[in-house]
């Protein structure tokens, strides 16, 4: 249900071995449904752009049709233009990173600098290490370039570092195979867990001694609604490969992000990005720029963190009110999602078409799981774009789907068809 | 000279395998060099964008702003706005060539779709064949996935498809590894040489009968000077690969291009770009429909075509009165580049120096072979960016500079130090 696999056809026999294993994103195919006028889409994870005011928009994009219009239309330099890296720079130092322009490769987005990444560094084969579940879009970038990828579990302080050492142990000590680790502390998707100081300094003591790179995807970092500022991998470690995006503070429309990595990273990386687009696009990039310095943006931002709040409380209410007992879901303090944990029966993969027909949508937990090899009883909800009403009305029509196959289930365990469920973690 | 090679430093023992034979560009390397004021380029590839009126520019981002703002900021389709789309059609229509949007998939520039493609459908050691010499970003995208390149030289007509299909006779009919073939049919890059009617009919017959895909890129087709229009591949045989650009009829800035192929090829090429980028730029996207609908954009084209054929008729002249006997050049009938044969014992690579020192830049030929292993003894040399009389000026300078090496090596012949040259013929 939650795949699309390719269909024979003419090209076929042509086919990279690499895509055979590639599974196309749940999202991207929910997309299509989500149009459907009485469907509320918890599916996606999408900031509401129409937060942004319009006066803003024109004001940035002033300078790349003006003064700025023969850098914005022309070809640029692979790493990016330099003013850009330098507001980068700037938003750096706000959450307590110190970063020169030199340190900043500028992306078409996170999910290049994920691309990148992979392609500059993994081998068919190599190990890479990250929360299970995670990104799925950076599980289809690693995806391309075959590693065997090793899910850690995360509880409510996130990434278990005591899995993790135990899953080292096994790899072993200088293992040539191991590469990197991929985590996104703030506000994980899809878990919507922050990983704890503890657990943080204990993940780059792991990283020097057994000798792998963090690297760290932050696109919520600055969406947070409770609780205090937590200080980055990147400001606890200068070798961790930070990578920051304008997709949820700005507009994910001008697909910008940037990598705040060491130089000896970012030439492999830059060496890559020629032969993958050449260079992102310059006007975008002007745009940012003049965002970043000649509007009133942090007002902006305010807007985002306090819209996204109360839709966040509105689901997390809806899902006391609504949810069974025997559902378990986690509690964000920032940026879009929420977990939400079934018992180890359910399959919510297939429970998605009966979803669509009560007219809602989520992604089933499989998608984050490199395989499909777990989370099929688990469930990602997203609370930024739809709002509080709808998120109230999606979490109830939700409720009655589950209630409707916790009935029928009930009724197979009566009878003995199916197991007896077991107490649900988080993370099974 | 040509090539930069990484130094070794902390994560050298981290990278991939793919990489350490990446190369590179020795254009990207020369952007630095090539901003001295002193110094005349010939060496970018780059349109002249100051010829874009900027009322179109202010006309094309107006919509993005005001009434499509909500699109325009938003994540898109992986494949592309369909409006975007609609565009692209009609740019095809133009040069018969009938495609549907659902035909149609927006990449960011033709680069990103000649990484796509790599991506989908190479597997290491796959055989992929494309004149020799070829563009380098096109070298660059192929050798991350590591296949055979097989280099077919040109002359005057394009492709030779006799020396195609004596190396079809090795290779061997049904061979899996043989996947597809590259070609740039108008105003080659770099060769600037325009494959004829009748190879192209070849080629496409070939392709039938050994069983390989065409992927023909052509960036520059409306771009001529002299001559009539050339029916493209596409048009011929609906099997073809289609890659179209924006860069050098409006503006690379905003790294849009288009793929034109059959859909169970765009169904891979889709899948491999969710990893890889998730979307385009929605806002160029939309800025890119409203340049090819709400402006005189043909007007503006015109332009461009007069400007450069100017350009490249003062390039011609110059290299006529400059240049000495032992050169030959190619005369282009559009496009951007003209590509010069120097005698057999050039190192054009190590001569680069000695042009630099003379306020001139030029890509060596060598960067345009893989691994660099033919095109010492040529050159690309541009004329699409700078005014006639810069033009003349570097002809005149890269003439003095090849005239001195002229003397040494003569001298090196009369000393029997090195052989005396044969015939030069454009691609040897």
């Amino acid at each position: 249900m939650t795949t699309a696999h390719l269909t024979f056809d003419q090209t076929d026999d042509k086919i990279a071995d690499r895509v055979k294993k590639m599974r196309s994103s749940a999202v991207r195919d929910l997309f299509a449904a989500a149009t459907r006028p009485d469907v509320i889409s918890l599916s996606g994870g999408m900031p509401d752009v129409s937060l942004l005011p319009q006066a803003s928009i024109k004001k940035a994009v002033r300078a790349a049709c003006d003064d700025q219009r023969s850098v914005a239309l022309q070809y640029g330099a692979t790493d990016g233009r330099k003013e850009t890296k330098q507001v980068f720079c700037d938003l750096m130092r706000d959450i307590g990173v110190r970063a020169k322009p030199e340190n900043i490769l500028i992306t078409s987005g996170a999910q290049e600098a994920l691309d990148l990444i992979s392609k500059a560094f993994i081998n068919p084969g190599d190990i890479i290490l990250a929360e299970g579940p995670t990104y799925l879009g950076a599980l289809q970038a690693f995806s391309a370039y075959e590693p065997d990828v090793r899910c850690i579990a995360f509880d409510e302080e996130g990434m278990r570092t005591d899995l993790l050492e135990a899953e080292l142990k096994r790899i072993g000590k200088g293992n040539p195979r191991l590469k990197f680790c991929y985590t996104i502390p703030n506000f994980q998707n899809p878990g919507g867990v922050t990983m704890s100081a503890t657990r943080r300094k204990r993940l780059l003591e792991l990283a020097d001694e057994y000798g792998f790179m963090v690297v760290e995807d932050d696109p919520y970092g600055r969406l947070r609604y409770d609780g205090g500022h937590m200080v980055p991998l990147k400001a606890m470690d200068d070798r961790v490969v930070y990578l920051g995006t304008i997709s949820k503070v700005f507009a994910p429309g001008l697909r910008t992000g940037w990598i705040v990595a060491p130089r000896d990273v970012l030439a492999k990386v830059n060496l890559v990005k020629q032969g993958t687009d050449l260079c992102g696009s310059s006007f975008d990039q002007v745009v940012v720029e003049h965002y970043f310095t000649d509007t009133p943006w942090q007002k902006t931002l305010q807007k985002f963190v306090q819209t996204y709040h109360v839709r966040r409380d509105a689901m997390l209410s809806a899902l006391e009110e609504h949810f069974p007992p025997e559902a378990s879901w986690t509690r964000p303090e920032g940026g879009f999602f929420v977990w939400v944990t079934l018992p180890d029966y359910f399959d919510t993969g297939s429970m998605l078409s009966e979803a669509l027909e009560a007219g809602v949508t989520y992604v089933p937990g499989d998608s984050f799981f490199p395989g499909a090899a777990a989370g099929k009883n688990s469930m990602r909800i997203n609370f930024s774009f739809e709002s509080p009403e709808n998120i109230a009305e999606a979490v109830r029509r939700l409720a009655h789907v589950i209630e409707d196959r916790l009935e029928l289930y009930r009724a197979f365990l009566e009878a003995g068809a199916i197991q007896a469920p077991s107490a649900s973690q988080p993370t099974d």
